[in-house]
């Protein structure tokens, strides 16, 4: 039996449970509470020496990294093509977008989340205004990279279809909410992709989502 | 025919080059200078907005990120199975280096080059040792996670067999030698590994980095 080791608070542990779920791959959940230390136990830096989630264990097979972790999935079970095309041009356009993402959609998106929310609650101290004016500017960049080179006139990041690259992306998006920030609210043309995703994931997305929403509201309410 | 837009002070590049040289894969390169700027006339631009290179194109087929270029390449022409395996698990591991490569190897390695040699050349001002030896650290963590994480007590980062993870690590690794700094060098386990490398690779490593090879004699040169 598959088993996934994730922190809903962080976002490729989001896309991996997404997946499994709207892929109804057989899988049992353990939470790796990263507030509470949890990935830096003995027990759980065997699992994962880099002592970060999500981790993968399969009969032993242990893999970390969301990316290589939703790739090795679409092989092993069976899912849909359209997630990680066989065919190679196809398939390397979804490479093309996860080589992209770490240094952009994901470097980006977190550093708005840890200078505006998390940075703040660990210190104790106001936000840094200096520094996340920047990583908003920086953010924005990554924006006009996602309209303008990747979704262009499709319907997804690597075409017309749904695929671990919109997953993926989708959910570092998702994060700066922790804070209340829409990083969305002035893109029309992104929000349109993302209701286009939710519409295909359906309900697990929500789910996923659902501790985020907590903060965000959380968020709210003391304003 | 294959077209690849390229610069050898570029690691990736360096990479893309040596696989299409011994896997004889027909080509033609395409120098892009990016101290010359090259990458931002609005030719290249067309090809790749993002002005980064490598680039290639196949029959209007255009593919950036060295990581998918290479991925696409061991499935459209024919190559050994080692270089990115087939077989499921095994492939993930190359998958999960790729993936974990970004934000390690490369950004670290790339960090040290760009505070040693890129930086005082673009701007005239002498190093700035606090902010070298900050990279210099993270390079060593760095090190240390592909000795102990990744080599492990095999021959090569993801098992016995040369992948294109090793090909995309030992580019990058070799970057700082512009400066004249060899970062294996207390590293006999790295070196050992990137001498098993080189003699997979035979000439087309030395080839592929004679433009380096010059930069670091000019460096010693001037000591």
């Amino acid at each position: 039996m598959l088993k996934v080791y994730v922190d809903l608070m962080s976002q490729p542990c989001r896309a991996l449970i997404i997946f499994l779920t709207v892929n109804k791959i057989p899988h049992t959940v353990h939470t790796v509470a990263l507030r509470k230390g949890q990935n830096r136990t003995p027990e759980f830096m065997k699992l994962n020496p880099m002592q970060k989630v999500p981790v993968m264990e399969e009969d032993g097979f242990i893999l970390t990294e969301s990316d290589a972790i939703l790739k090795y999935l679409t092989a092993a079970y069976s899912v849909p093509d359209h997630w990680y095309p066989q065919q190679p041009q196809k398939r390397a356009r979804v490479d093309e977008y996860t080589a992209w993402h770490h240094m952009n959609t994901r470097l980006h998106a977190s550093k708005v989340f840890i200078t505006e929310v998390l940075t703040p609650r660990l210190s104790g101290q106001p936000v840094d205004d200096v520094k996340l004016q920047r990583a908003l500017w920086e953010l924005d960049a990554t924006l006009d990279k996602l309209e303008t080179m990747f979704l262009k006139d499709t319907g997804f990041l690597c075409g017309d279809d749904l695929t671990l690259a919109d997953l993926l992306a989708v959910c570092e998006l998702m994060q700066p909410l922790a804070g209340g920030r829409d990083v969305l609210m002035n893109r029309p043309r992104l929000q349109e992709w993302k209701s286009r995703i939710q519409s295909v994931l359906g309900d697990s997305f929500d789910q996923a989502h659902k501790i985020l929403y907590r903060l965000k509201d959380k968020h709210i309410s003391k304003l």
